[in-house]
């Protein structure tokens, strides 16, 4: 039997940079990192594979760092544990001194009748099963897509680019229901609309038809798509099995317990990324967000903190920090929507401004450019920004994230030092952070002063 | 003779913002804005009126602002003061109880034989001089640049796209020698160098030669070159002839003296933009960057505090936060740079690292990133950064803004929670704010713990 003192188990971007962060801090530990696929994805990059991507092996993630920083790999899975002894099944048991769980998450499979058929598809973060799916794709000529977060609307998008006729069904009342304010998902639905995306919004899929092999998707108004594929992208639940076998504390919904140091109920176990509970910043709550770069963060402050707490934790819960690029209009979101803050019973002020990212206006490759801000009514914090408009978007969703993530108020913002230039953001006089910063105070005057 | 509540004198952006916050603030006071311009300009667009912009009035600073926020303009020029009246040059006096100077800067023109004559140019903030300056350009063949600053290099970028023979002479080592460390500045060199320009660093101009109309410059090395035009670009000087009238306590290479809230030394006449002495924060030094982007900062404080002080001061002294775009490449710097660390005595650690700015890096679009961040040895606090990128190092770099601002520590941003897209951004694990963070921190560690 082989001992490490550091164990990982899953090989996605928790584990990795979990591995990376321990081999950092502790030079002299040994590490293993186990995980089940041959080849590691990058989950972010998947829906990419389907078009833009010449090939779905560009979208692997790199073995090298890990083979450059000494730690151990084994392409396994653990059957069984037994105190710190990890049965394995294929190779010899393996002894740990701390376990760290980045098991991930895995599609959850809606109750729809017909699912199981044959050319109903799930994005699951593994080679050979997305290889398959791609090969269904190239010969499909009607694609349906159930679900519409952000890999529904991103792998719709791509598939139309890919020239195939799409169909994207959400049960909600708009695309992205749950990320953004209802003015942004509308933005995004007509980017796609325009993309030939034909999106059905506010109704249920009642049934996947076809005999063995999926022919239609039956909507519950009685209208049927033909359909030579179907994906269903309607979201994720954590991955606890090996949680369970070792009776860790769960959360069955949003993941394995842990502490503000990703310790799970076993001081010598902890769980980082998809598998662990999040809770929001805002509201302590459990969340649903699952992101590589909050798994990042957690992976660091995980890895650096195995043996001693040597990395404080400086962040809160969970932020919330997404981009995207739809065609060629990209959005991003920080922290609280309007929605969000509305159903938290957060009071609140918004700031609202447009303008270009480049100045002049006229210059070559101008995108236009809206941002909403929420700041607290009486705290004058800001809770988060909604911006659609160029590339620039998703850097400057992460200065928003900056920016909420030190409690910077109206007044902070609007008397910052920015940068500008003509050929890479909007004109220092209309930039629009500030802007939209103004507005929000505009409105807070007006209120105070009743003029 | 007329009476304002508030006058401002000036139409850049200083001048304007000043204008527009204070209409935010005061909405029952009278302002006048006197302007010598008809045409206001904006200032960082003017290198792109040569190629990139189909013509000069594309880079039109709107008057629609002012007009809609009724703010009153005139276009004249301050002849003297007597009290609170000002005498115009062609208009009845004006009353002041509130009085802004946003006068600007004008081109420091040096001590060079010849630079008296027809064909040198210098880079004013004037549509008429800069229209005929862009009329001798297009009949030029050779077009020599003495500077290598941003406008100087900008420049020579966008007359190379044009078809002109370039050659750019910088006395000290380096383009760019003041703004960045030497190998970002030679990055900059080697890509405007790609582009054709002939670059000459370490050499001073020792005379502009030729009869009435330039001919040649001839450098100190007694080499020679061609030039149909001259244009000089060695840096700007604060306009204080009217600070002078007032008798204001000015820094003759700095600016007009003023506190806090941009109040002068007589407290009913503040002063904003590169009229006004700004001081770093870092040393509390004057400092000679002159920015729209701080002279923004300034004008919005300045106008919310004519009458009281309704917002706070909330950040130090000058930060400089600069980006630009030269080829295809964007470079971007906010704070110290390591040679400005040096020079104050800072005790400083680096952190480096590279990577692509799309995941994976196979995708279209994806340029190399480079970056390098200066933080306090002791403090732990980022102090600056540097950055070579693609388009999105525009916000990037007001991201590190921002954290300087808010005095992040390496732990702080080790642990931040960012957002990252296939498209837009760098992969979550290779994200390189986090990763020369990382590189930072890993030098402490092996320094801590002398492994």
């Amino acid at each position: 039997m082989k001992a490490y003192d550091i164990v990982i188990i899953g090989g996605g971007p928790a584990g990795l940079t979990t591995a990376l962060s321990a081999r950092n801090t502790y030079p002299d530990k040994s590490i293993l990192l186990i995980r089940k696929e041959k080849i590691a994805l990058i989950p972010c990059g998947i829906p990419y594979i389907f078009h833009t991507l010449e090939k779905i092996e560009d979208d692997i993630l790199s073995d090298v760092p890990l083979q450059k920083n000494n730690v151990d790999m084994l392409i396994d899975e653990v059957e069984s544990v037994n105190g710190k002894d990890l049965n394995l099944k294929n190779s010899d048991k393996i002894r740990f001194e701390k376990l760290v769980l980045a098991t991930g998450s895995y599609p959850f499979k809606p109750p729809i009748s017909g699912i199981e058929k044959d050319g109903v598809a799930f994005i699951k973060k593994d080679i050979e099963y997305l290889r398959n799916l791609n090969k269904k794709i190239e010969k499909a000529k009607n694609v349906s897509i159930v679900g519409g977060g952000y890999i529904g609307v991103e792998i719709a998008e791509e598939l139309t680019k890919a020239g195939k006729n799409v169909v994207l069904v959400e049960k909600l009342p708009s695309v992205l229901p749950l990320a953004m304010d209802k003015e942004f998902c509308d933005m995004v639905q007509e980017v796609i609309e325009e993309n030939s995306v034909k999106v059905i919004l506010n109704k249920a899929v009642k049934e996947i038809k076809g005999n063995d092999k999926v022919e239609s998707i039956l909507i519950e108004d009685g209208t049927s798509y033909p359909s030579d594929v179907v994906i269903v992208a309607v979201g994720y639940r954590p991955n606890l099995a090996l949680a369970k076998k070792l009776g860790l504390k769960i959360e069955e919904k949003y993941g394995i317990v842990v502490d503000d140091y990703m310790r799970t109920s076993d001081k010598d176990v902890y769980a980082v990324g998809d598998c662990a509970a999040q809770r929001s910043c805002f509201s302590g709550d459990y969340s649903e967000i699952m992101l590589a770069s909050s798994a990042m963060a957690q992976g660091r402050l995980a890895g650096s903190n195995l043996f001693k707490i040597k990395v404080m934790k400086e962040t809160p819960g969970i932020l919330g920090t997404f981009a995207t690029k739809i065609g060629k209009v990209s959005f991003g979101v920080s922290g609280l929507t309007e929605a969000q803050a509305k159903s938290l019973g957060i009071e609140y002020i918004v700031g609202i401004n447009e303008t270009f990212d480049r100045h002049p206006g006229k210059l070559p490759d101008a995108s236009n450019i809206y941002m909403k801000l929420i700041y607290s009514k009486l705290c004058h914090t800001l809770l988060g920004a909604q911006v659609r408009g160029g590339d620039s978007v998703g850097e400057l969703i992460n200065m928003f994230s900056v920016m909420i993530q030190n409690r910077m108020t109206e007044m902070e913002i609007d008397t910052m030092q920015i940068g500008t230039h003509p050929m890479l953001t909007p004109s220092p006089i209309a930039y629009p952070v500030i802007n939209a910063t103004v507005d929000a105070i505009l409105k807070e005057y007006r209120m105070k002063y009743n003029s």
